[in-house]
């Protein structure tokens, strides 16, 4: 108990300290007023804008939201490795389209078929592990894989304004989910150390998983199939089940984060919603409207009438990662 | 900020001066000393059994655990006029043998029938409805309906050292969860109030909910299908996709709550697992093996050899509702 509190008054502290300087990977720009503007508004409890900590929920997008996602979602990178290695015991999928695209790492093609192919042939491939087995499988991958244009670990690559903006957030009363198109699962391990959100607060696409008691044991076994694919108009629906509230603050990049901006703003009082637009060559990778991953296209056209913020990663970021000189 | 340090000061004050007077309403039996002894254990940063904040998860059933639930699952209650309202504009329900059993009454045929017949009624009958006009069916049932045997809201039958004993966990670091076999929704409206719990942190049976545009305002609508069923091999299924973690403790009072405990219970090690048994005849309900409602068997057979904690409600609780004088 008096750790806790400890804690909490060192939290306040810190906070007190740094209120002359948040968000210090932010460039002076509109895009951080606007973010001050509306953290301040709505935890102003003598401001009409003001809202109960109960209610101060935001929502994060992972891929190219939180962390990189080019030349390929990291978790379909993962995937090639597991269908790769699952490949022997599966012959029949050398007739599926997704397996050859992702042999072939035809990534127009795997566009194309978007996640759902691709989601149940690594279904197929881990289907019959106990949940701790592919946790497993995925701390492993993690500890040794590396990104072919950083030549770093895949957990390096998360944005470091984005970070500020989580933890000045949370600062303020907040409580922080992500919200991904992506599987829980492959996020828990590593998203407490990297973003300070817990397992409990990641709503993502689900698996199929059973109980089943296994040698006197209780486990959890992974099925073939997906129970639920949490991306476009499925975000909504993830955070309703898991969350059920509606977020009032919503950070996304693609169009497959277009209807949880919607949802967001479109309730009562103060909203924030902000898309991240990778527009830095240099420093990450510029893409858009065009790109087969992470396509941005209806999403940025909704922003200005929607007032929604749009991020310049290249005008508006001091760095990008922390790794950065 | 401020307040929020200063609600973390009082909260912490409270816990320091109640700790001689822990969980009030329960008698100083063999119960209360093995739970006080659990959380005295794995909050003891220099003992063997200590467990880190972030991993003291605890889950609690509701029906029958944290209120009370005969006659008849409170949800079917419900259910039963939600489902007599919309009757008229189903004349093939009268063919339906569950909606012949609710609308007879008709316990041991609904007992047989199981959960997921009524529930898929229950979802024809609010199918089309956005989950904000359900959510308002749920308040204003509560605000009206009366308990047949007490005579007052249901949300008045929450038990008291239930109540105290999540509050007596999250002062000591946890983050208390209700895993129910009801549906989410039916809870969050009064589960903050009542119990200290958020939207957030409810599992429960999910209806199938699907995003729309109407009217140019982005909405969820509830769907006639239930897309899971939080119950018995459910309900590990349902913390691992919500939470994401094992939980170190476990509360239920009927066979629904089986396999929960045993998930709990297998984890290394401290863990507590409670089973409520109601043998209260006089201040609530006696009964368990035969019951239509809330039968607990297999899971009171388990309880010796797993040590798991029964709680006689008779013997156990010095009070059950807060309204008892």
């Amino acid at each position: 108990m008096w750790a806790g509190l400890a804690a909490c008054c060192l939290a306040a502290m810190a906070v007190a300290q740094n209120a002359g300087n948040v968000l210090p990977s932010w460039n002076e720009s509109e895009a951080k007023a606007r973010i001050v503007e509306f953290v301040k508004a709505v935890t102003d409890s003598r401001g009409k804008d003001y809202v109960e900590i109960r209610d101060r929920i935001a929502v994060f997008d992972n891929d190219g939201t939180l962390w990189a996602e080019q030349p390929l979602y990291f978790q379909f990178v993962f995937m090639l490795d597991q269908v790769k290695a699952a490949a022997p015991k599966h012959p029949e999928w050398q007739g599926n389209a997704a397996f050859q695209a992702l042999a072939a790492q035809d990534q127009a093609a795997l566009a194309k078929l978007g996640p759902r192919p691709l989601l149940e042939l690594l279904g197929q491939a881990n289907s019959g592990m106990t949940v701790a087995e592919y946790d497993k499988t995925i701390r492993d991958w993690l500890a040794t894989a590396r990104h072919p244009k950083f030549k770093r670990p895949y957990t390096d690559l998360t944005y470091l304004p984005m970070q500020e903006l989580l933890a000045y957030l949370r600062a303020n009363g907040f409580k922080t989910f992500i919200v991904s198109g992506g599987s829980a699962e492959f996020m828990r391990p590593w998203a407490e150390k990297a973003y300070g959100i817990p397992p409990e607060q990641i709503v993502g696409s689900q698996q199929e998983v059973k109980f089943e008691m296994k040698e006197g044991k209780p486990v959890l076994t992974r099925g073939p199939g997906f129970a639920f694919i949490d991306d476009g108009p499925g975000k909504p629906v993830g955070i309703y089940r898991q969350i059920g509230k509606r977020p009032i603050a919503a950070f996304g990049n693609s169009d497959g984060d277009l209807q949880m901006l919607q949802v967001t703003t479109a309730g009562e009082g103060k909203r924030l919603a902000l898309i991240v637009h990778h527009d830095d060559a240099l420093r990450e990778f510029a893409y858009d409207r065009d790109s087969h991953v992470g396509k941005l296209d209806q999403a940025l056209d909704a922003a200005a009438p929607n007032h929604w913020i749009v991020v310049s990663m290249k005008n508006d970021w001091k760095r990008v990662f922390a790794f950065e000189k």
